[in-house]
């Protein structure tokens, strides 16, 4: 058994301007950007949403704009086995987790548990 | 003066298969698919989320998939230009709503309230 849940959503923001575009992004939904002191955390800006709602961030990338969706898990292989059963596959593991692409086409990440609320409110799948 | 906020996120597929994509992201999420009887909403299968929190829907479009922003409004012209005024532009004007395009390169939609505790909770901006 192991489990998993959405986690949030990324706004990949191509370029280096990463202040600039969290700016943007935070002055255009009015949600606040958290401060952050983590350089491990250096191409992240995290929006200030609810803890118990699905987080928002803004990550400077290389390759062009777009937005996707992360899953949480306590699992990562069994996740990412889980999915791949569903028809998505495997693209790149990096760190400490995978991008997938789903079967309609966009691309996706599967993480470690980011919310304090995991334990209590993710799905539960046999493996 | 007028309100928005985000209202939450749509997962473009490109291609006719509706159904299919919404089961794959519905099982991905672990959350179930809405039942929809609704003719006029025959693009569209929303997942059921917390009526307090972002939506999500997964949509058949024509262009390639992606996933994209909805923010709400009760005042269209007037957050479409509130959002020009912070670098976004226009590209098409669809029915009741807006696409505009980031400054950071992500396409968004502009759309009436779409959350029933909007009235409440939007952000007031002066116009």
């Amino acid at each position: 058994m192991h489990k998993s849940r959405l986690a949030g959503f990324i706004i990949d923001c191509q370029g280096s301007a990463l202040d600039e575009a969290a700016r943007f992004w935070s002055e255009a939904l009015g949600i606040a950007v958290k401060p952050s002191s983590n350089p491990a955390e250096a191409q992240y800006r995290t929006l200030d949403t609810p803890p118990e709602e699905v987080h928002i961030e803004v990550q400077r990338v290389d390759h062009p704009s777009r937005v996707h969706l992360d899953i949480e898990t306590d699992d990562l292989e069994a996740e990412v086995r889980r999915l791949e059963g569903l028809g998505a596959r495997r693209i790149a593991q990096i760190r400490t987790w995978w991008v997938m692409e789903a079967p309609t086409g966009q691309r996706f990440c599967v993480v470690r548990p980011q919310r304090a609320d995991f334990a209590e409110r993710a799905n539960t799948w046999p493996d």
